[in-house]
């Protein structure tokens, strides 16, 4: 493929889904995909990734059911709200209709609180913290996207519950450094994050703080999300702990959701170029693919048979590695693996197979780079060079996202930073459903921008500034950009 | 916990269950259970291990969505009778009535296959072999029991096509080696592999094969089945191929489920003891448990150092570790630890905290069996140990298993092998269903019997023999057992 990914995005995505064989969207059920094994294999080694910090962290996985009762489902009245509109129902089995019908579950919670309810009575129990790797369906009614929106999307979830509102803003914390140290730091995909507006919670949460990254196309898309649930939740399903004195209190709860799906689909958009796909070498489902070059008066079976040592050899440490024997030219193959974005390619000649060596070609080096060691320092060689592709990865991730950040204090000033895909830094009126949300809907109106919150971090209040569409004193800082 | 296993089969069963936190059966759904921490992560264990396997063996990772229209559903008559009693039917979404009521995957033939009509075209997409690790619902109308039948559960399905018929009864074989691979060496579960009589196979099978093993109350469990499907599928869904000549034919079909919360229930069934669990060394969530004993007049400080001296050593390796360090007396913690399971204790007191050694007590050993080692050999005394524990319980479950394999020719000489718990080897009329159905269902009224097939490598006919009911001449040699 040759597909300019900063001006044709859109093309550049739907070819690369099918051309590196991602997913396939011809399933039929609208907006439901076929993630096939290319996809699968990078989702995999994602999740493994996601589940050790989470563990590191004192999660415990768990396992609940896809089905929840229509009356948990009704407990707390802002989460019932929110996701009815999206919720497949299931109301008859075999020829039975059911006396209740179930949720196809959206999100966990009403399924997991009736059972920490059941589970936690003093705090001995406390904190608890349980995540679960699973799949949710929602009915959306926004236009569906493969990875970046569809009605069915894998996931894990995370659900803690403390004794203290200072342990789950500590929880909260530790769910940003998390994502930092997975999806920024393994993955290397920049994000910001955000305090959501008031207007835009997760149903039921006191505060939904959500990491947003930026696509090539200027449009943000919102990555892993963690919640302050407070005690909303808690009193709704009947948490409570009994403490030394024997009073009995609510609960503290947070929640937080990593969509895999979704982050491999803006792991695949940042780092990808007009060729295709680039893997960071950690999460390819290749990381070295050989190419035995058989050239005109060469030993053929010299050359296959040393690749085979090769890849004896790179497979023996665990580095994912395969041979290309197939029939295709060197270049057909070429073509083939940087499209698929495999982070390493050695070839393999006559030459190198009479002095055992070999040569390596980075899949984001510029043409015609090569390097050619000996097998002895293959190893250390393959990943070091891998880890050193990935830190390129993320530098370029880190500079492209940085190099989109932009200021404005008019609506002239927006427009133009919107127009040119920036995440725009503007003084804002407030957060409040009440006094801010008018300004919100204006800016969705005339420049199609979405205020996505105020930075978790930057607590400075905009003193002296006017709201960037309302003139009235300014609250905030607030970040405005095109969102998915 | 101090309950008979042979004896108070159930009992100990549900006790183990819920003392050892592996599930809740609280949850608000009929057959659906929750599976706590202590349960997934061993699954997770077991999830990988198979998926190493059929990786190794050719297969690669796919994800098909959870929800399969009706349309689909219909297209092969048997397999459509066979499931349609058992679906559970999503017919609303939102607040919208959906255009055609869609199926939770029971099994994903019907998803699947439509999109391997749109993959294979030619001799160069054969062979596919593609697997998904997900749950699958079932509205199960006999009674459900956790882990062995519940309405939801956790499996892989590989599902594989082929040119040729031989090919396909080759994958048929090698699905067979898997298991012997993987349930039976790793998991250390004995089985027989069966196959199934013509009234018992998977719906829209040409033949099924599947491996039973024995519970401790003589009743067997299916674990993994695999299915010659033919060419049935392929041509309800239009699974063709061109081949050199250009003519068309239908690929040749095999599907492979082994459900790992049931194989899971199987493990802990068959290895744990009236202590509680026995959980093979690779398997077990925690493999060693540090016990710090802190007598009186020791130095209670050195001791806890010494314990996370070791525990590091042993993490650092690899090795799933933690140090019990709660207020509870010694005793305590050993019961604790020995009722989940965990293969190796070390405990730790001043006298070890001195030599800079540990005592080693594996879980599986008679009471006082101790053995103290330098802390330089503990990694390769403990991976050794492990491992000859893993073989002890391999052993004994092979023990038991075959000493309750019986033989019999009579009515009477079959019901007694049955009452003492065993599968019971007999001449058999028929395995087609107009010849041999009468039989069975007559063994099942009279006796609480169920013919399980025969064995897939017997090929010996019963020359000779006469059937075990109705005294015609004996095809083959078939197994009767009661069964889950």
């Amino acid at each position: 493929m040759d597909i300019d990914k900063n001006k044709n995005f859109s093309e550049w995505f739907n070819t690369i889904i099918s051309d590196a064989g991602l997913a396939d969207l011809r399933y039929n059920v609208k907006g439901f995909v076929v993630f096939r094994p290319w996809s699968v294999k990078s989702m995999k080694l994602m999740y493994a990734a996601y589940e050790a910090e989470l563990e590191a962290r004192g999660h415990s996985p768990a396992l609940f059911p896809a089905l929840i009762p229509e009356q948990n489902f009704k407990i707390e009245g802002e989460h019932v709200e929110g996701f009815t509109p999206q919720v497949f129902w299931v109301e008859q089995a075999g020829g039975n209709k059911l006396e209740e019908r179930l949720a196809m579950r959206p999100t966990s919670e009403t399924a997991m609180y009736q059972m920490y309810a059941l589970w936690i009575q003093g705090l001995a129990d406390l904190p608890l913290k349980i995540y679960q790797s699973c799949q949710v369906w929602r009915y959306e009614t926004k236009a569906t996207k493969p990875f970046f929106r569809s009605r069915e999307f894998h996931w894990i979830e995370a659900h803690d519950c403390f004794a203290t509102e200072k342990e789950a803003r500590g929880q909260v914390r530790e769910d940003m450094e998390m994502t930092e140290a997975v999806v920024h730091q393994q993955f290397g995909i920049p994000f910001l994050f955000f305090q959501r507006p008031e207007w835009d919670k997760f149903p039921g949460a006191v505060h939904t703080y959500a990491a947003d990254t930026l696509m090539p196309d200027g449009r943000v898309l919102q990555l892993p999300s963690t919640h302050l649930l407070g005690t909303n939740f808690a009193k709704a399903f009947n948490v409570y702990y009994q403490d030394e004195k024997g009073e009995k209190s609510p609960v503290w709860q947070t929640c937080y959701g990593p969509a895999i799906s979704r982050i491999y689909g803006a792991l695949f958009s940042v780092h990808g170029d007009n060729k295709g796909l680039v893997l960071p070498f950690d999460f390819a489902p290749v990381q070295v693919v050989i190419v035995p070059i058989l050239g005109k008066g060469q030993d053929g079976e010299a050359v296959l048979k040393y690749a085979n040592e090769v890849l004896a050899h790179l497979l023996h440490d665990g580095i994912r590695a395969k041979v290309d024997s197939t029939p295709s030219t060197p270049g057909f193959k070429y073509n083939h693996w940087e499209m698929h974005g495999v982070p390493v390619r050695i070839e393999i000649g006559g030459r190198e197979a009479e002095a055992k060596q070999i040569t390596l070609v980075m899949r984001d080096a510029p043409p015609k780079t090569k390097k050619t060691i000996s097998l002895t320092e293959s190893i250390m060689v393959i990943r070091s060079e891998g880890a050193a592709l990935s830190s390129r990865l993320l530098a370029k991730a880190d500079a492209y996202f940085g190099s989109h950040l932009a200021q404005a204090k008019t609506m002239d000033e927006l427009k133009a930073g919107l127009e040119k895909g920036c995440i725009v830094r503007v003084p804002y009126c407030s957060m409040e459903k009440t006094e801010g949300k008018g300004c919100a809907d204006e800016i969705k109106a005339q420049l199609v921008g979405d205020v996505r919150g105020i930075k978790y971090d930057e607590k400075a209040p905009a003193h002296g500034e006017t709201c960037v569409y309302c003139q009235k004193p300014a609250q905030h800082f607030a970040y405005v950009a095109r969102q998915y």
